[in-house]
């Protein structure tokens, strides 16, 4: 006799009712059970390296490309350092029930708004299966429930993953059924309507991935669509600088949202600057496509097409344009642009500023890489996601962006009509110590 | 001869250049341009008024219901007040270049979070036109643009106050574009097209009307999709509070969205307390509908129907249930509400708390009225919208629902590789003064 294979829905459900139970939790019974995980998965290494070893080795078969492979091989070293993750997220300062506003409205009627869960998490990965983990342990510690779906390549890892931190959940004081594994890609679709149950849905991978989901799901979606970022090397840039942070906002990691995809260089300088810039990144492997006037300067740049401008290389190649001024340097970025990250190099405070205040980006850098566009480089502890929403969260996102508020008024049988009408009695409007 | 119509992508791109414009000024040049906008609203009272009039004559012929007609009327009265809530707004703080985070990467490497304008706003809203007056002064003081698009019996009275409005800001620094308005129904579904040009889209109106706007636009979406509000009298509610609270915030003003839809009981009570407050409610012309338990109580009320619990009446209408426990009130609340506000009347603390921690609300009220639930009432000197949205913002949204941050980062050269590799260099993650 089998049983019946649960719908979505009733998953779906499942994960609500847990992750309600979850949000109730104390931080010490959350920073419990993010132990009881990080001892279950030590208990369960050794199955978990062989189930990678297994997903390695069916995707070896399938001639997977070696930096897929490089992502989903979880040896014993890694899986350490993802436990070790898992620790680090429980010392983090709790999120929840942080008072963010306390204030009195009349004698005996008091307003607060205080941080909360969010619900349930719906969260679709690459074929990286330390990423359970680590995704796991934020939602435990933001006591909220989790839904997770990665890459196909990575399913017997996943699973056995999910099942040695399932069994470390009924260890503790959180229900195992907050945390849920989908395997399937029909299951995905089925997320992304589970409206109902889920209340933010984030996706990792590629851009076009990314739009695929918000395009497909009515939940809000926590997610960069794209990363265009751009350096600006104004007429007042110090050269060893320029050339310093244009190496590294290049090379240092050129497949990552916040490498750099064109520069912009000011036209005044640019003959004497463009070309030991040119040859500096070069030197480290960078192709250069360049625009008309640049390849006056450099005639043996590619010629850059105009799609070049609007491309997310995360290679290493890098467009190449002369500007006259920093407003076409602002017009440039603000037609082509991202809005994830982008940087000035100048000694002019003035010009500086201006850029600062004018590009409207998640991330607006003077004088330094745009590589520390990072959760962890900002200090948040851990980083959920980066996202180029003009709305908040925006930008790096750490735990909180995993939380909502709520507004909680106590009074003592107050009512509306008092402060309304022919005769209304004032409000006080009194702001309030936040630890009343 | 004619002039072409500008297309509607021009005009989003007009109205995104002149929100650049406007981004970059003063606290004090945005409340120059609100007096202003006050002075040219007061010079051009009397053709807003005539151009109200033909409005309201055509409608009559139309046939307009009451309701309709009296949100429609703009005497000069009610024009006088608008006015007045322009320079109201002028005087709130400024919501734009707050610090919300200062932080020391490292020496000399600082990171700050600030907040600035969304960019463009798209609003869409009932025939109404005082709501232009609000809408536009509320856009400028946070340094957004705005595209309006009023219902299409005030296009007369909406043209008039526009008109005002933009020679007011041609007295100013703000670019008269950053305010327009649209008047046809094509072009509000041409609006909700513009995500490369609108930020943020905040329709008002029936539930109906804001699901379509969510389901028709990738443009982010700010508003309640439904106010279905609770009382939950608890076993250990005080009678007078109960009777109070009920009837302030079902009669108060019951086609507001926290008038609440539905009472719930406690079953140990209900035999004493229901009686006198079903009186009290229907003494206020308030119509009952009970479940099977509250008409064993009160047989004569009109049996409930399952779908009356997931009804937002908007009328002097109030359904009833008799529950046996918090719990049972709860899952109630967890199943049928909206997520906007409910409250719980007792004199039990623990009942209480228990209560605000786990109704899932953007409002939870212990001992007080739904109907505070309101950006004014909570002291945010304006009222954007109330979202029952769980990411926030959340709940009543003042100016600072207008606004997003961005993260600026200061360094003298620094890299990201310095902090990685071999031997990277410890950020000092140090925080500091926010008027640093």
């Amino acid at each position: 006799m089998t049983h019946p294979t649960p719908t979505l829905a009733d998953l779906g459900h499942q994960t609500h009712s847990a992750a309600q139970h979850l949000a109730r939790l104390s931080a010490d019974d959350r920073n419990q059970a993010l132990e009881a995980m990080a001892q279950a998965l030590e208990a369960a290494a050794g199955a978990i390296v062989a189930a990678n070893q297994a997903d390695c080795a069916a995707a070896a078969i399938e001639g997977i490309a070696p930096a897929l492979a490089a992502r989903l091989t979880l040896g014993e070293s890694k899986l350490r350092s993802a436990i070790a993750g898992v620790r680090d997220v429980a010392r983090l300062a709790d999120p929840l029930g942080t008072v963010q506003l306390a204030r009195e409205l009349d004698d005996g009627l008091v307003l607060k708004r205080l941080t909360c869960p969010l619900g349930v998490l719906g969260v679709i990965f690459e074929a990286r299966p330390d990423a359970v983990i680590q995704i796991a342990a934020l939602a435990v510690k933001s006591g909220n429930g989790a839904i997770l779906k990665g890459g196909k390549e990575a399913v017997r890892s996943c699973q056995a993953i999910m099942d040695a931190l399932r069994k470390g959940l009924s260890q503790s004081a959180v229900p195992p059924a907050a945390l849920q594994l989908l395997t399937t890609r029909e299951e995905t679709r089925g997320l992304l309507q589970l409206d109902r149950y889920v209340d933010l849905i984030i996706p990792r991978g590629s851009n076009e991935f990314v739009q695929f989901v918000q395009n497909n799901t009515r939940i809000p979606v926590l997610g960069h669509a794209d990363g265009i970022c751009h350096l600006y090397v104004d007429r007042g840039a110090d050269l060893p600088k320029a050339i310093a942070i244009a190496v590294d906002a290049k090379t240092h990691y050129p497949a990552a949202c916040n490498a750099i995809e064109t520069l912009l260089i000011h036209s005044a300088i640019a003959p004497s600057h463009l070309p030991p810039l040119a040859a500096a990144l070069q030197d480290k492997g960078v192709v250069l496509k360049g625009d008309d006037r640049s390849r006056q300067i450099l005639p043996s740049l590619t010629a850059a097409t105009p799609e070049d401008w609007a491309t997310e290389y995360s290679d290493l190649v890098l467009s190449v344009a002369v500007v006259d001024s920093l407003a076409e340097a602002l017009a440039h970025i603000d037609r082509y642009g991202s809005g994830h990250t982008d940087a000035i190099v100048t000694e002019d405070e003035a010009t500086a500023a201006q850029f600062l205040a004018q590009v409207d980006s998640a991330g607006v850098y003077h004088n330094c890489s745009t590589r520390f566009a990072d959760g962890f480089r900002y200090g948040f502890g851990a980083e959920v996601g980066i996202s180029t929403h003009k709305l908040p969260p925006r930008g790096p996102v750490g735990l909180e962006g995993l939380v909502t508020y709520k507004y909680q008024v106590v009074g003592q049988g107050h009512i509306a009509a008092t402060y309304s009408g022919d005769r209304p009695k004032p409000f006080t409007h009194r702001d309030l110590p936040q630890d009343c």
